[in-house]
């Protein structure tokens, strides 16, 4: 027997899985990607392989992708200089163009082309696809040109496509009452998405590994947190700037229906395979 | 009833349409927009509004789009020059980029906004999406680099959006064997598809009234025409360029289930209704 | 372009009843015919022309008929001298034999020939079809006889029969509980059954043109009228005779959920889609 | 348990029943009920007691029913004289107009009311309802006016009904293609049915017991009798007259599918209900 | 008709069940057999045919059987000596081993057999299959072993089997929370399924008629009972040993939503369908 | 990132099986496990777990289990002796009785007990459950009594279960004519369920390896065989006895639409989803 001893080590390692698929067979898991992990050729493919793994284990997996980098680029080869308000993007008709283009013809489809190469059957979707994302102009201080709220998710093109087993990506443009587009915060889509699909899952993949009691102390990591907790930290401004948004979208979710929200580090190799199948995660995740 | 008149004259006008209702009830009607009819504000409200009626009299369109020019444009911008052969665009991978970016971003979602601000549910797609359009590199003389052939259509991601009553709307771009994208031309992804869908009729668009005996002889134009006939037509060199490929797309459409192909003016306001519900028709209608 | 004006004209017109389609997509509309419009030609062929066309359009009509001049008729050839008491018909045994037969076997069968003979797939039920009118022996100071009033309405047939895109014809006849056939006043079962049928509208077709301030004042015409403003014109007698069971048949379905009733003249050529899918409409439409 | 013998008794004749309950579950049998039948009170309820059993046992008995004294009675009471040549009413448009209204009016709705007083849920067409029968004018040597002949049959309506677990009742009238009515031979529209309903069995009640090999001889009554001994019956002239239609009937549906069909008497109480489920059966049967 | 009249009585007797058949329509009967009935082989088979009779006229039989006899027989030829304690069995790992093994392998498929042979289609399952039947350890004064309490039923299993038109017999052992066995009561597991399923009927087959008012006077016999009359009985001590668990479990099933239960003997020919579809009954009902 | 290294290779043992999920989704597999895997509890255990993983993974498992050890062991404690003639049991009604006994109500149960245990939803049936396995009396040059060989397999009642997301569990007893029982070969019987429901692979699990071409060599074990080198093999006499009725099956599934059989040692860890899941395995495969 010890001849297939490196085979059954294998086989109690997919074993182990076993209670994490039960939990979560059936059930859908909304996922945000953006930043870095959306750049990288390596974590693209183990983001690909995760979501196909998921969906073949029983999870409905649901994409909701950022491209703020992406759109930045095209705007310089345009010629068009990106202009930030409180880290908001100043979105004029042109920009919106640029916006949506980028979000929904390039981001979108190379995910799409990534998960399909891999055996999984990706639909892409914007968020004016089946009015799924009805947005009003962002009511914020400066005007900020057609930078929107989510004003309701109609969640049905993505609940059809679900029921017929292909994996919904979803870019994150909004429509507005005339047709016209809005550019939308992909975590806060994500968030408001998870809520609309009762989803069990929101995970947010950036680039880091999560959130921390004290920025520079990798020692100080925090697995798990309260809601309550995390108030505590954005009052103490330990949480902050860019993580600020993908928290509040995480405390919405939970406060609206979904269990588990989690930040996690896309550039780590299947981090969200581990952070689902694995007791101790690789990320922070957020509970109630 | 003096007072009832133009009333009774517009309902006698709504029940002349009854006959095509019937006919088409539960039918699948597969439309090619491209060129300047994208471009003209009012021919793709006018558009969006034909499509949207033709869903609610129990019709399911499908619409397929083009964007040549706007990815021409979108090249130069970029500052790079667009190469064409033979009347095909060569077609390097920058260029894929941005041939994908324009047309799935950037066309598709302005039509699906326009579809629902009409009160219609478009959901726009590309061939890459749940592998609609599978596609192998097109093996002509010259190297155009990403210039695909279509090799096979998989329309369930197509059914499954017809059967929730949503508007699929398509952009032709293909999905090669490892995910990446191929430019496909917007007639022949148009007549695949209708094959595919067993869809009753092929609507393209363009900026013709449809087809001449005589180019230049307004009365020699031709409603109807057989197969066969344009055979004779294309030898004698009358249908030639930019109708070439339309009138192939539709002969490939015949031959193949396609019960009738039309070539019409998508200038005209309402064409498209216009040819489907009435005798005579705008264009010219190709049958076997 | 001039060529194609009038074409284009007529698009027009079938795009201005986009709206109203879209609302009434999949409703149920309850019409009942009766009087004068189902003795001439036209209007009867008017009638099934509007009823196939609104069939055709996604919305469910349900026709509920009456024939009073017709059993009269029979009656009369027959020998039997026809008695009313306060506008109802003593209906004996034989009387009542004759009313199922004039309704159902002659009347009913009529308007189911005329419809399928347009394209429609009508069939014609009376209220003893699959109990769908449970009926009690009217109570009021007279003994009438087989006058029945509706007990309770089991609406299963009809909508299995909606379910299939069949048109249902209804012939107002009730089914006593020894199986025994109840003479029912065809107003009160359109509204019973527009209640049953969760209608969105009843439309009561008659041979005026609707409801008058001024009986004899042309000008006077009520276009939209409230229900308690109703209750006055019934005070103060000016809406009486035939018009008085219409108009409580409209109050009634509206008090239990029908969102519109409308009394209009149903010998105006296709009325009734002048009413359904024009801002002004032809009659008097009376809402909460 | 001397006790209970005669409940024993009772429920080992329940039990007798079981392997034809087991035979016929879920089966479609045509009954056409005709002449005195008809007319006997005692038959017509104990009829409508052997349907209603049939459909609570897991059979789903489809009716089609004749009348023509009924439409001779109210013809001379309309006061007019009823014409036969070679025992085929002739039939000018008012005599037709009398035959619907009876038929359809009085006739079907009288089973109707019966079965729907027994517990069961009834729903009577004509063949014009739903299209069910499609008639063209009867060929024959003599003109006969709206005398048809069954083109073709589109069952829709009754498996509609049937899948709901209705009780079809039809009476034998038929759509021209006009939208008009045509009367059609019931022997003949129940053996189409059969046919169309790809029915197990097809019953015809009539007033007598059976077929006879010497007619005046009770004791030559032929229980089994297979198509081709028929041909030599009717060749020597045994089998003649009213009993000729009913006889050609059953050889048309043998040879389209139907597995058995059976002649009885319908005056026998139960006679139905004896000859599904007894060995020896009432009437006789005729096989392929 | 002289002739026929011996077979006329027997389409009445047929049709005196009908109002029985009509009530039970589509509902579910738990049938509890135990004791004699289950070795008796005339009332083995008379009991399968009654089974598969009420399949066929549309009622769903679910079957929950004993078999105390079974076991006590095989553990005496296994050597080992039953224990019960107040009439329970005292159920060591050893005895529960043999209860599972004589119940489920030895007396089930002799049901199953038995119904399948005459034409049902009989599927036996356990409590432990399907997690059907959750127990926990029976918790009295004396410690019983494997003997449990009915803890939780999920009755899928058994809903879709009926669905199927299987016949489901369950043979009453519990699925502890290690997956290990509990032996059940029978008449529990029978009231605490038919509450499960929502049956209508609670049926218990013993070896005796009913229940009496005084034991030994055949004529003190009870036909129907009320459920505050039985708690008399139990304080007067009427009622007591072996009727006492079928009494309880009987006003258990009436409390929790069944609407009749039935102690009747299994040894009386066809008692199952006697007591449904006779007016009188063989047995005694308990009632709310 | 090294801190994370150990779970990323987990992760990449998780995504090594996707390629084999992708090619079994959906798919039935048959497993057969008898002997001593069946008697081990640690082996019993990794069985159970090991196909409720499959479930999981989106695999449908059909387990067909023996027992002739332990029929054997209760045999000897009801103090009957065992005989067999060429390796089949001499099977007389109580052999018989104590067979299905041991089978159904012991051996199926304990395994139903522990997958259900284990977070799977498993039902046991015997042979006899919805006719399963209908069985004929062997036909040998011996009266072995009832010894059965399968005649048909009405394969309704596992696809019944399949479809709910139940997991069979069959003990291979069949159903005689008469109803009886039929002692089944387990090998036969899940090489004929194999190719009744149509599945993709068929798994006999005993205590050896696999197939050697020289038996005492394990350096001559083979891995993949075809099936025309196993009749060589077979003649050589080098599989034999008990390999001999696997090895048939293994072939007759094979030639009768069944793609791979494999013959595995239950006694490894995990045997089966190594088999199923790694490109090498640990038996052996036949193909075609």
């Amino acid at each position: 027997m010890e001849r297939f001893k490196i085979w059954i080590d294998k086989a109690n390692i997919l074993l182990e899985v076993l209670p994490y698929i039960k939990k979560f067979h059936n059930s859908t898991i909304v996922i945000k990607i953006g930043g870095e992990p959306m750049v990288d050729e390596t974590a693209k493919m183990n983001f690909a392989l995760d979501v196909v793994l998921m969906k073949y284990v029983g999870i409905n997996p649901v994409i909701i992708h950022g491209g703020g980098k992406q759109i930045t680029d095209m705007m310089r080869t345009l010629g068009k200089n990106p202009v930030f308000i409180n880290g908001l993007r100043v979105t004029d008709k042109k920009t919106m163009e640029i916006t949506e283009m980028v979000l929904t013809g390039l981001v979108n489809k190379d995910i799409v082309g990534l998960i399909n190469h891999h055996g999984g059957k990706a639909v892409g979707v914007s968020g004016r696809d089946g009015n799924l994302i009805e947005a009003v102009k962002w009511k914020g201080r400066s005007d900020l040109g057609f930078v929107g709220e989510v004003k309701k998710v109609n969640p049905e093109v993505i609940t059809t496509l679900i029921e017929k087993n292909f994996i919904p990506i979803i870019s994150p443009v909004g429509l507005g009452q005339k047709g016209d587009a809005y550019n939308i915060n992909a975590d806060t889509a994500a968030s408001r998405i998870a809520v609309a699909l009762k989803a069990v899952k929101l995970i947010i993949l950036s680039n880091v590994r999560g959130i921390y009691r004290k920025p520079d102390d990798e020692k100080s990591f925090i697995s798990t947190l309260k809601i309550k907790e995390i108030s505590r930290l954005i009052k103490k401004k330990i949480v902050t700037k860019g993580m600020l948004p993908k928290v509040e979208s995480c405390i919405y979710a939970l406060q609206n229906g979904v269990r588990k929200a989690h930040v996690i580090n896309g550039l780590i190799p299947h981090s969200i395979i581990l952070e689902i199948f694995t007791e101790a995660g690789v990320g922070t995740e957020i509970i109630r």
